[in-house]
């Protein structure tokens, strides 16, 4: 398992601030620049230490907007030049990663690619290697095939992907039709899916042929997809790209991947999916932060920031610590301290789904300098 | 009730920390040099304020640490040079009164002091006045009488006062003898507390005689006596005062004046009180200051910080901010937060008590930088 896989291209979105681990993700300091586990390493480096044993250090592309570009080429020193996309404005996953698509099926027209968000925690590198080669392995079959996690518990913080009947693929034994995607459920619901086993975590990866990918997006956004074409044509053209990009990328349809790929092509029979089984986590607000640095134990208080000087007593929860400050935390539980420069947040796991709600007050109330 | 009473003198002991409030008070920064009712000036200022209409500016006295001597003067222009009395460390409050008596029994012998802390709030000062002018007549009688706040609900913070049997004073129609102190009750006891009616806050205020008071400390730490007798001999005389402050001053006895004076004169039916009907509190920790800046509505969340920047939902509690930082609080009820340059605090009002656990915590640990 440690051989690269040939035709297989990464990509990696590296867009999106994490409004809701404000005042920690910031617009300038995105939440995949941020190590959120503890680790040493930034979580777009975690994506990249996952996927460069599969493709190699030349065969991974990241879409970032232009502001990231030096933090992105600083965290990720191996990759070369021509594979860092800049957006010159966030248009959506489909836009981003189609455009992946068209500029990669030009240099090689057979390449599969894989899109991966930069800002998710995995842990089990090698079940995650081998759900993304089974993963590979259907897409050579024309399948658009995704990766569903297995559920751990009955988590109504995700969409879920029902799985369908099963595919008989070479070097793809777990591989299945996908029956449909399911909004968030309440907890009945997800207690259900979980004892069910046949439903999945929909973490968003997408395996495929670039040209099946562009043909799905041909399918249901046809100008989406032309504007793309457009901008793959004089992308390795340094002369031609500036002016192209400059007139096609702010028209493009902002639109997810999930509706403008997945869905139509799920309906379609089109769409497969390999169920991983490894911890999977988009730490997608304070609570899941909390969580994943706790050790699993809720009594605990979670610290992170290297250089973070706290003093608890009879408290549990998360504290990030990006000042030098002390920082005394007494008889809160389940408690959110979020210490930066230029912003305090207090809240508690229970309440982190509130936090997008302040980062849109600030914007209202015209104190968006903190954001 | 506007004349200033001819024979009185006011002293107030501005020394102690106010731990339970750290991080907002400090070493440097003590309690009674900050505004913690957010009118617009400190509480040393706000005692000031409440004494000169009894005693004009020439006639109180404040007794401080030497690292306060300019913050002291800053905040008090009027007061006279002669009448700001430097302790060269903290010897307790029957150093500190005993010493101001000395001084003052030496420049006007029939002088009738009045002790009165830095750092309590109190309001409707009409009524603090006419408690202090009954005092007063009491203590022209011979007695030492302090001034025992009539209870507004049954608090387990306070020491209490037993008041016993009416005295008959001209110009003190409420002035009665102390049958006993008693300690912080429990909540029980505190309700039948409240209900008797008979039974006060101790809020630390004595007025006496300055004769008498030296007799009594005479009476029982004859040695605190003579060293205090010592200094203001040399006081007033600008030669002497230094090499006496510095041999007599650190071998004082260090004791509260409620254990040298007001409990031994309680037991020899020579203390008296006045009960005071006025709104007061001691602001002995983040639990009383939320109280008393939340307009009584438990609901509310309190903001203390002239620049705060608070973003606040469905929170409850104080917020006290001398950063410029934006500080959002999300869904916590009760909440303590205070947000200072160099330290950070999260408690709950429940929890205020534990603050002075942390300042202990921080200086065995060696981050006494913060305190």
């Amino acid at each position: 398992m440690t051989e690269t896989i040939e035709d297989f291209y990464a990509v990696i979105p590296a867009g999106g601030i994490g409004s809701r681990l404000w005042p920690l993700s910031r617009a300038d300091a995105p939440k995949f620049l941020h190590d959120l586990t503890g680790s040493g390493h930034t979580l777009l480096r975690g994506t990249w230490d996952r996927l460069e044993p599969l493709t190699g250090p030349d065969r991974i592309a990241v879409v970032t907007g232009r502001a990231h570009r030096a933090a992105v080429e600083g965290e990720l020193p191996g990759i070369p030049d021509r594979n860092v996309f800049l957006e010159s404005e966030p248009r959506d996953s489909t836009a981003a990663i189609g455009l992946a698509a068209a500029i990669l099926v030009r240099r090689e027209p057979d390449v599969i690619i894989g899109s991966f968000a930069a800002d998710h925690v995995i842990r089990v590198p090698h079940l995650f290697d081998w759900s993304v080669r089974q993963a590979v392995a259907t897409a050579r079959e024309g399948y658009i095939c995704t990766i569903g996690i297995q559920p751990s518990e009955p988590s109504v913080g995700f969409g879920y992907i029902k799985k369908g009947e099963g595919l008989i693929i070479d070097g793809a034994p777990e591989a299945a039709l996908v029956d449909s995607f399911v909004e968030k459920p309440d907890l009945e619901t997800a207690t259900e899916y979980l004892m069910a086993r046949s439903y999945l975590w929909n973490a968003g990866m997408f395996i495929s042929r670039a040209d099946v990918l562009l043909a799905e997006i041909e399918a249901n956004q046809p100008e989406l997809h032309a504007g793309l074409i457009e901008l793959a044509e004089a992308w390795d053209d340094r002369d031609a790209r500036g002016p192209v990009v400059d007139r096609v990328w702010p028209t493009l349809t902002k639109i997810a991947i999930d509706y403008a790929v997945a869905e139509p092509a799920a309906a379609k029979g089109r769409l497969a999916v390999i169920p991983g089984h490894f911890d999977w986590d988009d730490v997608g607000d304070f609570a899941s932060l909390s969580k994943l640095n706790s050790g699993g134990r809720k009594e605990n208080l979670a610290i992170l920031g290297s250089n973070a000087r706290v003093l608890a007593d009879a408290a549990s929860g998360i504290v990030v610590s990006q000042t030098p400050r002390v920082i005394s935390v007494i008889g809160v539980k389940d408690i959110v301290i979020v210490d930066t420069e230029d912003a305090l947040l207090v809240t508690t796991t229970e309440h982190a789904q509130r936090v997008k709600g302040v980062v849109d007050a600030l914007k209202l109330t015209g104190r968006g300098d903190v954001l």
